[in-house]
């Protein structure tokens, strides 16, 4: 794998000065280009073995390119923020929007390996780790984004001379030291593991470029030609003509009976148990969200259902009994332009709860499988698409202890016209009924079909479905506080 | 202060019982037309003696209230990214959008009557923090924020009555713990700083409601109502009635000699001088970027100037020694809509550089007083008050020791019109020209006046104007990194 980039590739320096201004003044027409078109946003990534010019050669292109379209980041030591979250939250908040470059530096290619590296994970764990790399860039891919993976190398003896030659860099003193480098054993691992890394990781739509780092006019004519030419045929290419996955057609029951129909919503509750349940089961999660282990865990509802089905009646019941300062409710609309100039799933990592914290998303990521694909606002390509996007951001939740409850709430069409109707009725009610609602009934069929598929491909065992028979808002409201306690008491088992 | 909140209110349960739903549904009703109208924010900050109601205030209002709408802030320990920055830089991040609430708990006053109680800050700095206060509530109401400031009372006997009944809550322990409560010595200390703080913040736009915290009844239908009332009032009001400040009108210069005239605009440097001089300031400030006093300070650089004055080229050579995960760039154009939805120097607050980093802002908050000014983009009265406002925000930043080093770099008519058509024949720097460009260049005096008055008014010791005479390019940059370095010396040096 590395081959190539040990033979000692050098460029003259007169050579060099006769391409850069014109490869300078392209790269700086492309990326003006970029910004206009603002359709997609280009992500590079810096890798490699330690001085081998990763930091000399993104100096060079935040010279050769217009710097204010540019950002680098750094990922060394996490923030308590940080921490505080699933490890792919540092990333997405970093991430560039359509139309600007983001260079990240020490991305999860350099945990992983330092990780494998020091000892305190294994290969299979590695693996994990790859498999996890795929898919995020698999997906921001699919979003749009143009990936360009930079590994820096150096042969052993090359890397051991330039290490002499450099003087302790402090802003590198989180990561492997010098001291580090310059045992043998370290290079070593690190080109094996690398190569396990890079051979697993080289996809069509992120890959891997390994440049040799030893003479600076070969490393950055190389690193500023890749970019080139990359740049250009994304920006030549339409829209359009994304290739479409081969996703499996979604299969209609054979006997015309769908998950929804097999619910018995005739189930009910009277008010003395209601009230008297709502308050135990109140009380318990209160007592939950107090307890030391939700330290290590955070919890995450998610609230979907029909229009009138009682969401947000239910969702000032779980929090009724709560402190307002450990949850946070985060109502689902229209995404802003910051969010639109982001991949689908931005907008919902931004509000992911620290741990001890509790978000509620009213209307959710699922809004793409349910409105975007009945209303047709999104193409099939794309929704057909996010069903396993969803599962692996919520296994990247689970895994980071965040608990994930989902509630589809159900209700008959009767009961939905009966609560139209009287919400029209009640003066501040009103506003909770519009037009759409009235529209959105009309398509009654298309998202039980809508609701049934999301179920069959996003329950899982990490993070099921709870299907709640919302005819009765009070069997409701206990289903749910009660669904919640359970998951908090399976996570606090372990 | 306290006199009327001592005498022991009190609301009967059929009262009280009579009286909430009627007043839960018009706070409803005011909340949903609040998010309809999106004019502005609601902000409430609690505040008070331990046990006095707070939390049980806050859990009944998103009870009674619709909590998607509603978001509550805790400021207990500062997180290390908020440590790292100035301290006023948390509050900004957790302002309400308009047509939203925030509730926040522990603000300011917590934090300066903790330190004052705790003896870590006199008299003479709790009043500097009450001005501090004072300013940034006045600009968020001159922004258009409704603010509602409570503080929750008890008599002494009433709050060691309440605080030997209440169990030591987790959520709490990092103020002022139960015991500290218990001695007399902290309640009274904390009655005569607080009666200092509430007698002068006490303003028309932001009121301090006491409210007397023994009888839950009478507590929360008063938060209720007021509530009620200020949001009601504050709907009805048109957006255009704002009272216009009196705002000294701004005097022309009497002898027809504007400050931008006096430069001298016919200083250069010869290329060989200039690439001299740039490689020793562009080494010098890598120097000083790594020096670990750095670890103390942060540097802000604002670009401004007239079109084609050099700002992109200027801001390369500053960045063209540094290392890129040391300095980020944040290029000012239209603000997103999340930044329209918010106080406007929100949109620079955002990007305030962390302890060690550098941020270098090409265009800046001075646009209110440059382009919207002379483009008519916003109204007098706003502009006129953003002079004040910009000097408290640059306070507030170095007095957190970022170091603000602010350009304003000016070419005479005729170097521009040179550019602009050296630009317009050039394939790869069109984009640097616009039709805006050549209009911006009809309105020459205009911009000369508003430069004036800018200077004038917000040239401060602790962020003073350097104005860069940028006919020649080389004399210009070596200026502006000259200035840099001097500027990060002087506060290295204390």
């Amino acid at each position: 794998m590395f081959e190539s980039a040990e033979i000692g590739h050098t460029i003259d320096d007169a050579t060099y000065d006769a391409q850069v201004p014109a490869l300078r003044e392209a790269l700086l027409e492309a990326q003006f280009e970029l910004k206009e078109q603002g359709r997609f946003p280009v992500l590079v990534l810096i890798s490699g073995i330690e001085g081998a010019g990763k930091g000399e050669t993104v100096k060079l292109l935040n010279e050769w390119m217009d710097p204010r379209l540019i950002e680098v980041s750094t990922f060394d030591q996490p923030t308590d923020e940080e921490l505080a979250r699933p490890p792919a939250w540092r990333y997405w908040r970093k991430l560039p929007p359509k139309g600007r470059t983001g260079i990240f530096f020490g991305t999860w290619y350099s945990q992983m390996l330092q990780a494998r590296i020091g000892g305190r994970i294994d290969d299979a764990r590695l693996d994990q780790a790859i498999d996890i790399a795929g898919r995020l860039e698999r997906m921001l891919s699919d979003e749009g984004a143009l990936i360009f993976k930079f590994w820096f190398h150096l042969s052993k003896k090359r890397m051991k001379e330039r290490l002499k030659a450099l003087n302790d860099d402090p802003l590198h003193s989180w990561r492997l030291s010098s001291l580090d480098w310059q045992q043998s054993k370290t290079y070593d691992k690190f080109v094996r593991h690398g190569e396990r890394v890079l051979r697993r990781t080289n996809r069509d739509f992120a890959p891997w470029y390994v440049i040799e780092g030893t003479d600076a006019n070969y490393r950055s004519l190389s690193v500023g030609r890749i970019l080139l030419e990359g740049l250009q045929a994304a920006l030549k290419r339409e829209g359009a003509a994304r290739s479409s996955p081969h996703a499996a057609p979604l299969v209609s029951s054979l006997d015309n009976r769908a998950l929804l129909d097999a619910l018995d919503m005739t189930q009910t509750l009277d008010k003395a148990d209601y009230q008297a349940q709502l308050l135990v089961e109140q009380a318990r999660l209160a007592g939950l969200m107090r307890d030391k282990r939700m330290r290590q865990h955070a919890l995450l509802a998610v609230f979907e259902g029909n229009d009138a089905a009682g969401k947000g009646g239910a969702i000032r019941r779980v929090t009724g009994a709560l402190d307002p300062r450990q949850y946070r409710i985060v109502p689902v609309a229209s995404p802003t332009d910051e969010e639109l100039a982001q991949p689908y799933l931005w907008r919902f990592w931004r509000h992911i709860p620290a741990r001890g914290k509790f978000t509620i998303f009213d209307r959710s990521w699922y809004g793409r499988v349910l409105v975007e694909r009945v209303e047709g606002l999104c193409s099939e390509v794309d929704w057909l698409r996010s069903y396993g996007e969803i599962n692996d951001f919520e296994e990247e939740l689970t895994g980071a202890g965040v608990v994930v409850v989902k509630f589809w709430l159900a209700i008959d069409q009767q009961t939905q016209l009966e609560r139209f109707k009287a919400r029209e009725a009640t003066p501040f009610k009103r506003f909770k009924i519009t037009e759409e609602d009235w529209r959105n009934r009309d398509k009654w069929d298309a998202y039980c079909d809508a609701v049934g598929d999301m179920v069959d491909r996003t329950s899982t065992e990490i993070a099921p479905w709870t299907l709640v028979e919302a005819n009765d808002k009070y069997f409701a409201r206990v289903k749910i506080l009660r669904t919640l306690n359970e998951a908090l008491e399976r996570a606090f088992r372990g």
